[in-house]
């Protein structure tokens, strides 16, 4: 049984990077999909599960404060909680049915009994930029400033809920098993690159 | 032309790997064949040079204070300066004669020109201690907390050395391709490891 886990910065290719991995396998591949399986398990529309798991930093402040003030019982906490409790029980279904590379969402804590194959992908902010502008998950008229400024927001974002539910930090190379620097290259280049010098 | 270099915390396997890998590769693989070079050219014997490059924390002090100090000329420091000098066109030389692993001795940056494959080797404290004890890369009569002490002390020293003479921080994720995590495994296990994931 193999199961990958991928964390990676975002705009560092860590999406393509763990589909070519599960291509190249033949495993399932998880990302958006887990949300439409939580959405079905709570009957909470898969829009607003993803408000409430990716919500943009500007509305994440409560979290925050909420654990800095040792009051965790705001009804968004709930609803958070009861979300993150469900995506647990959604992961460990999928990994427990087959192979699979799950993307993001605290899988490799979620999993850790089942010591699944850690990945975290990163890379350097100029590569980031460019790699949001070409897959067009910006808006093409945002300046190079701005889109630093959303991927910087994100991975804020990606930290405080990473480490606010699994007592771990984000990123760190304690928690991988591998970390890939994407910077300057192309994913598919990446994968080549490593089987070269591996094989 | 494939060169590859290899940055390792003391105990990580970093040197095992290499090896594997240059086996594997079928390419030459220079660690402390460095040394005798440099001894070759600078008439100076190899055991004063390991003592010069690779010299105890305890005596490495002056390194830090002149430095802090703004004073860069005593003669421990001109000796290090005119090994380190040597060291680079060692490390330049052998790296146009043919593709090669490179352990160690800040060749990521002197060959940085030629875009290496940069590796950087790391594993939990636990780990570095019983792979010292199995390599018997230290004595058999150390506590775990004089092996830990030991261990300790020779990163540092690695740190303070390639962040001195590069300018770049040893063991950040910028300045590394990959970064492998060898805790609780063997060296083996981790190329066959991710052999299998990448192939």
């Amino acid at each position: 049984m193999k199961i990958i886990t991928i964390g990676r910065e975002f705009g560092s290719g860590g999406r393509e990077l763990g589909k070519r991995i599960a291509d190249k396998l033949g495993i399932a591949y998880y990302d958006r999909e887990i949300l439409t399986e939580i959405s079905k398990k709570t009957s909470l529309a898969e829009e607003y599960i993803t408000q409430i798991i990716e919500r943009k930093p500007s509305v994440q402040y409560p979290i925050t404060i909420a654990n800095s003030f040792g009051v965790y019982d705001s009804d968004l906490n709930k609803t958070q909680n009861k979300i993150f409790a469900e995506q647990n029980n959604v992961i460990k279904e999928l990994a427990s049915k087959s192979d699979c590379v799950i993307v993001g969402r605290c899988a490799d804590y979620i999993l850790r009994d089942q010591k699944p194959f850690r990945i975290f992908v990163y890379s350097d902010m100029a590569s980031k930029i460019k790699r949001c502008r070409e897959k067009g998950e910006v808006g093409a008229d945002l300046t190079d400033k701005q889109i630093k400024r959303h991927i910087k927001a994100i991975d804020k974002h990606r930290k405080n809920y990473y480490n606010f539910y699994t007592g771990l930090d984000w990123g760190n190379k304690e928690n991988y098993d591998i970390m890939i620097n994407t910077s300057d290259k192309l994913i598919k280049d990446v994968v080549d690159e490593i089987v070269k010098i591996f094989k």
